[in-house]
Parts: C-alpha cells; structure tokens; sequence
C-alpha cells in the first residue's frame, strides 16, 4: 500500500478501490463480488475497503458515482412524515434530486451510462435488482414489480426533462409536476391499492 | 439523378433523402428544415422528396427510422375502440410494440442514440415537440405537459424492461403491465381527470 506521490489523484487509495469495483462488478454482477476481491484487485487490505466504505452495497454506489443511496433515500423519505403524504414527499425529493446540479448531473451520467452502454446497464441493473428493490419493496409492504414500474416512470421523467429537455416537461414546476405525478406514485407504492 | 449502378443499396435515392434529411434535421431542427432543402441537398428533385415520403412529418419519421408515427398511432388507437378503453388500448399497443422485435429494435435504437447523443436527442426533442405533442393533444383534448408526463412513463418502461431488463419488470405479462399502468395513462390522458 506504498504511496508513490503526495498529492491525491487518481491513483489515491479510495479511487484505487473505486476502479477495482468498477471493473469486479461489471464483470462478475453485485452478488458474486466480494469486498475481499476488491480489495485484492485494487492491492489493499479488506479492511481498508471497509475503512473507506462501510458495506458492500455503499462501495457499489459510490462505484456507480451515484448522488446518493436510492434504498436509504426512500427509507428516508417514508420516516419523514406521514405515510399518507409519502408519494408527494418522494417527488418532490425526486425533483428536486434532478434539478439540483450537484446531485443531477451524476443521475444524468449514470443515465446516459445505462441507455448506452452494456456495462453501464448490467451495473444499473445490479443496483435496481439487489440494492434497490429488495429493501423498497419491504420498507414499502408492496410487489417489487409496482416498485420498478414506479422507478420507471421517475426515470422517463428524468430523461424527458434533463437529458431531451422536451417542453414544457423541462421547464414544468416543481408544484405542476407533484401534482400531476404524486397520485400516481401513490397509488403503485401503496400496500392498500 | 443518374444511378451509378444498378443494385441498390447506400446510394440510391430515398437512402440519399434520408440523409440528407437526417443531418438537415439534426442541425436546423424540425420547422426550419423545408422539404426543397433536403431535396437540394440530397440532390434531387422536391417532388420526388413528396413521392418517397409524402409529408415533412413522415419524412422525418423515417429519418429517425421509427418504427411508426407515434402521432398516427395515437389517432388509430383512439378511433379504435371507446374513449373510457383508450389507455388500456394504449398500454396494451405500446406494450407490444416493444415486445416485437421488428418494432421494438428500432424502438431501443431511437432510445438509445437519444440518451447517448447530443444529435440523438435534438432529433428525439423535435419529434416530441413537431410531430406528437400538439396532435395528441389536440386530439385527446389535455394540455401538452399531461401528454409528455404520459410519453416519459411509458418510455422509462420501454428503458428499464429492453435496455437495462431490470427484473421483475423485463418478464412481467402483458395483463400484469396493463392492469398497473392502464389506469395511470387514464389519468393523465383523460379530458376530466
């Protein structure tokens, strides 16, 4: 674990570790890939990646350069008020996700990523298939498939509005599209319809 | 107009409308691309531009080699059966558009250049904003922002269950999709909703 230079960049431990992952669960998929290999791969300890990641599924979303966790995300937001208003919360933070530039631009990239790329689509798959849905779809109490139609429809939004940027989806309000959007994400993720 | 050879191929005439039509479409958009433009750029007469591809609108359909008139599809199935059916109608044709592979290839093709590519994207923007959104609107009577919310749902579909086949999604049943989605297009395409 010999440093070769002082300054940070590419070839610093955490982006050493990231690349190793990169490549380990493309090739091999989230389940099959152990914190142990990637820590082989990239020459470090196992412990280190632990030091640096916490868990295998963190690893993979920091891997996918991803904004943030989409599973704590919607555990998050169902903890943030009544269950009721769950839908309209989970928009609006969706909305709000993608306008926001800091945390847009990486969804648009792993996006583009997905839609074009069979790596880029095996690791979307991944996430959606073993990070994403098994924990939604039991915080949620519905079938994982109204979990990905869900999903589904939030990403077409995504890619309507930010990478085509079709009126007046792009320049819609945040309110017009919680309106508009909120009953419908309602009804798929709740246990009761 | 003189053929070089006598097998068809790259260069006979609609191939050099098409391209012609592509690159004049990518780089002025869909109003300011005349139909004498790609004629004269294609180096060809207009009438014959009218005589392959009728309309500037269908022209520009088979530039973006669609499977078909996203606009026309609409118009038939609304003709086709009673306005309260029309989404469940919808969902089940878009499902099986999808699912064909003479229409669902083209269709990934469309979906793919435009989330990879700027050019992809102009040309996908233009046919939502020319060709689809002021007809289906018109013709189902909602406004235009109702209509693309509907168009990015069913196409985050077509992306998580052909380019990404995220499961339970890719192999779940016809019946399944339209029992969920049917009723969500109803809202969204309804004149009272």
């Amino acid at each position: 674990m010999a440093r070769a230079g002082r300054r940070p960049g590419p070839t610093n431990t955490p982006d050493a570790i990231l690349a190793a992952a990169r490549e380990l669960f493309a090739e091999r998929g989230f389940q099959a890939t152990t914190i142990r290999a990637v820590a082989a791969s990239a020459g470090v300890n196992a412990a280190l990646v632990h030091h640096y990641f916490a868990t295998k599924e963190r690893l993979f979303v920091a891997a996918l350069n991803l904004p943030l966790n989409p599973a704590e995300a919607i555990v998050n937001v169902l903890a943030a008020g009544p269950r009721e208003q769950f839908a309209e919360r989970l928009v609006r933070f969706f909305v709000s996700t993608w306008r926001e530039p800091a945390t847009g631009q990486p969804l648009q990239a792993v996006l583009r990523s997905a839609a074009s790329t069979d790596q880029g689509a095996a690791m979307f798959r991944n996430l959606v298939e073993n990070v994403l849905l098994e924990r939604a779809a039991a915080a949620l109490g519905v079938p994982k498939l109204r979990v990905v139609v869900a999903m589904s429809h939030l990403l077409g939004l995504v890619l309507g509005a930010t990478i085509l940027q079709i009126e007046p989806l792009a320049s819609a309000t945040d309110d017009e599209l919680v309106e508009l959007i909120a009953p419908t994400i309602h009804r798929y993720l709740s246990p009761d319809s």
